[in-house]
């Protein structure tokens, strides 16, 4: 793509020149790459304010200082875990299960050295000229956005401590050796599954932790009855879910451009235009499902089919048409709606949608790159063979993600525990766990029918 | 400017090498320009946030998820209906008054060549040498604000349905036509309108559409009382309000900047500077102003002072001096103050001051060109020429703009309605129209009176 | 470090092209330089978003408006003052103890020229190869930084109009001075005294103003009472306070990689990290610090933990290792719980833990430099020689900014008032400074009592 956009420039004399005939230097490559790295990764950083707004906003007012605590920690966490052992299993040389090298991030490395030049123990990022610390903060903020995804599905019961030792677990070990499969020069990069910027890697790795920590821990106290309905649990705050939605938006162009890890004019600016089409088009069509289906056109299935969207073309958002964009989104904008649904008759709890939004679409977003790829997907006359390679990557990130989580998750339980009581659940775990409260002053309906009672 | 700049720098020997003449080789200038383009856009698209934090801030809780529901949308709708027909419509080759080709942003084209090297179909942009993609998804984002400044002015009566498809209009067509008089090779251009940012083509242009409808659909009941007075209705959420304005002073740091579309050091710098010294020149007026006019300094006076200061230089941020940006800022901070109390007084119901900041400084600015331009500016001793056109085009898009937008609104009345019931308006829109609250379980004040009544 | 990261590169032949020998041209070079000087800048602006809310979310409802208020003007009087007279005082030519030249912020200067190709009135940044504008650009978010530490110790008790007063002083003269001495050309430069990029320049000297603002100031009524107990006074919003401290981490990632000014891809790689991986360790460090020392893991103590790491790996992010980084981060989270105990005790009343987070972890970010430096830190072999020039350093800044911030406290106390009546502080600094209420519509608490007391 980038040779055909620069046809026209490519007609310019002085070929002789090796300067011209490259056109950028060496050292100015690595000077723009490692500006985009750094900041698309500053964006992808945002995204945990994006999450903690999200999740937070869309739960209950007792229990906003856990969910933001959790979510602001969980990146703290991510960073000692992917940087002492995380970052290595992914990404240092070794076998097609895990990598058994660069342990602290260090190591062997002569980057930005690429390629056959490259000579150090994570060959697996030889592809991108960057220095070796701009490629490990640009992976590490993926890694943490992996484990804050878990944060909202378990959120307004899980126990403070439980959930930050889990995300050690997750960003440390689970998501590192699943990314190693697929990133990491393990065994699925070598069957041909193709997931660009991580609907699998990213996003189904931590719908498939939160959805074992989900039925490891049960519904909250009062969602499901007892004769067989389920109450909505509206949340607190939706100026801040909004806000959060939209600092996602934004987080996702440096997710999907950045994924580039090189400062490629034509294909940053396709993927940028791809990533925002698919967020549209899931907006629309999941405002158009929910009112549909519910009746109104409910913000937070607005919110959520934006962020289905995202998450859908997330894995294929260099391989396909703006035309193609728009479709995938479509389709996730409508498949959130139903997941939601779904899962509230199937009795999995998950507060925030984390399971709809990530899991699902981070499934159907891999999919889809078999499907709408310009290049072999299947409904471009390119035949099973890139869907087949696309089926095989999703179910063995699933079945391996799933089960380390859930042994992980009942290790946790055994040791520790895992979910606060209920006296505390039904008071809020912002006292419980943290002795505070977030909005501290402003009256509660819940706190004047304490007391009338009284 | 440049040139003068880099007087310096071009005292450096090696002429002969063609690369070292031009400095900069043509791939490595596509890759910074594109960078520039893609990172300044994302600054803008976040700009919807501050237009939802600072509007839903500015009115009441109970509809509050219908504002950030409404801006939050927009933007969808603006991608899909902007890259269908709105780009084809303001970029695309055409006549004086509209493009005709370029529909679905498809079409010949070898962006990122420029000037005559440019063969395609968008040829008003072949200016800046960037890929196609780059150039849409910056001007999609123009657009997107566009639609977004009506949100507010039009908030707490409008029915959700109309102002989306309104916002399919305005950006599809209205905002394409009024663009491409002034950036799309249209008139205007030819008769030496200079508006580079767009105080008029966006800030004006949204300012237009919104006053259409707000004459369309009448003032907030309980605004203006039988007996004559004005009511305040104060907004529900000043952190929102406040968060949203540093947003926007951000995102303008991409509007105005980005404008270059080219990284050139000089002009971006330059341009920078003078977005921010308006602001705060806008800041400082409008506390003084408000508190003399008011008796103490209103925050959303303080507020929208330094939209209006960002507003004001938007159209001549690259021709003015740093003073002139001083001084432009400045005006429109006490403008913006008599605006709101004018506004008020010919019972223009705005709650936001959208009117107040976009309209009436997108006017100011785009004069100011002509006044303060360094190079033919009437202040500047530049005679009265460049003043000239830049009233021609004030004039010309205002009427243009004003005329379509009315009709389309009336064409939504007629056809589905536009404004939602009295009692609906009373409840508030976050019932009547999503069926949800903004703040679940928090306790309002019109709450307890309800509960106090019954 | 940058010479042998490139040592692979650099074995490319052709040496003979002087552009390829250096590389990058010199043009190539003013471009991405600027991207980066004006993007970081950008980032830093941000920060302003985040002292807002960390500081309003920190404090009570009943002031949210005020707090806001302050920090937003805040930037806009800093933007005036040191674009008229503290740019010139810091950067200017002159003496070892202020600039005199370059008022505002005009004179002879040929940037981007750098060294000794440089001419014009503020060598002192001619290290640095960006146009005048961007430089002062990013000269001038670092000053509003300094500024608004200072909005957070003084809030809930100080008159609107004091507070802008002093900053006018703080930017326009006593920032600038301090900051001469040790970047701009004075004499702290001259002795060897390393500050990266400002734990004592931007940090500490916000904190000393801010120390004798609240001496003067005394503490808020009912904070300490008479039997010499410490009433904890909760913030009112912890999700403005948590999005707050994000959007900060954010922003440090252009505070601390930009002050290079210079796109040097090993420098700001490792800058980032280090950054990063300080903010990290002390989250967890405090974490775990508050749990034992208060029993529960409060939440603003994890986040001003996270800032405490983040000021204390300012002054050596260039210089110190990634694990240094990690150690140092950790202190720091340890440091500000004990910090805010300490201050409490002696009854100096800080709403936020401003002096706790940018005063004391500001020194103490100073003094790591001379113990963990790569090259010349005592516990890496290199001698007492560093650690003393910090140590003259510390104590020469903070001596002098604290008289000289005493004295225009005192002045301003004489001359106009700093404190608000004691009927306005337990009112509330929203009515009685602006005339309004931050969250019209929601019931609080106190309101309540009051009906009750009626």
């Amino acid at each position: 793509m980038k040779r055909k956009a620069f046809a026209g420039l490519l007609l310019v004399p002085c070929l002789a020149s090796p300067v011209f005939a490259q056109g950028v230097s060496p050292e100015t490559k690595v000077i723009v790459d490692t500006l985009w790295v750094l900041i698309t990764a500053m964006l992808v950083f945002f995204m945990n304010a994006g999450f903690a707004l999200v999740e937070s906003g869309l739960c209950r007012a007792k229990n906003a200082v856990n969910i933001l605590a959790k979510n602001f920690i969980v990146f703290a966490a991510s960073s000692l875990a992917f940087w002492a052992v995380g970052f290595g299993i992914m990404f240092g040389n070794g076998n097609d299960v895990m990598g058994m090298t660069g342990w602290l991030t260090m190591g062997a490395d002569n980057s930005p050295a690429t390629g056959d030049a490259y000579q150090g123990v994570f060959s697996s990022l030889n592809w991108t000229g960057v220095p070796l610390y701009a490629k490990f903060f640009f992976q590490l903020v993926f890694a943490g956005t992996a484990a804050t995804i878990v944060s909202g599905a378990v959120a307004e019961r899980i126990k403070f401590q439980s959930f930050v030792v889990f995300s050690f677990i997750l960003v440390g070990l689970i998501y590192a050796v699943g990314g190693h499969w697929a990133w990491g020069g393990g065994w699925l990069s070598k069957v041909g599954f193709a997931d660009f910027a991580g609907s699998t890697v990213v996003h189904s790795i931590g719908g498939w932790a939160a959805l074992a920590g989900v039925i490891v821990l049960g519904p909250r106290i009062g969602k499901y009855m007892p004769d067989g309905t389920t109450r909505p649990i509206p949340g607190h705050n939706m100026t801040s879910a909004t806000l959060g939605c939209l600092i996602l938006w934004l987080g996702w162009f440096g997710f999907n451009p950045g994924s580039t890890m090189a400062a490629d004019p034509s294909a940053i600016a396709l993927i940028a235009l791809n990533t925002n089409m698919a967020a549209a088009a899931g907006c629309l069509s999941a405002t158009v499902a929910a009112w549909l289906a519910l009746g109104k056109p409910d913000l937070s299935m607005i919110l959520n089919g934006t962020l289905a969207g995202l998450v859908a073309i997330t894995a294929g958002c260099n391989a396909v048409s703006v035309g193609s964009s728009v479709i995938i989104g479509a389709i996730a904008g409508v498949l959130v709606v139903y997941a939601v649904l779904f899962f509230d008759k199937v009795k999995i709890d998950d507060p925030v949608g984390a399971l709809s939004v990530h899991l699902v679409n981070g499934m159907f977003g891999t999919l889809a790159v078999g499907l709408f790829a310009t290049e072999g997907g299947l409904f471009l006359g390119g035949g099973f063979a890139k869907t087949q390679s696309q089926l095989i990557g999703i179910a063995a990130v699933g079945v391996a993600v799933f089960a380390m989580s859930l042994i992980a998750w009942f290790l946790i339980k055994m040791v520790m525990g895992i979910r606060v009581s209920a006296e505390e659940e039904l008071e809020g775990l912002d006292l419980g766990e943290h002795g505070m409260e977030a909005y501290a002053g402003f009256v509660q309906a819940h706190q004047e029918m304490r007391t009338e009672i009284v």
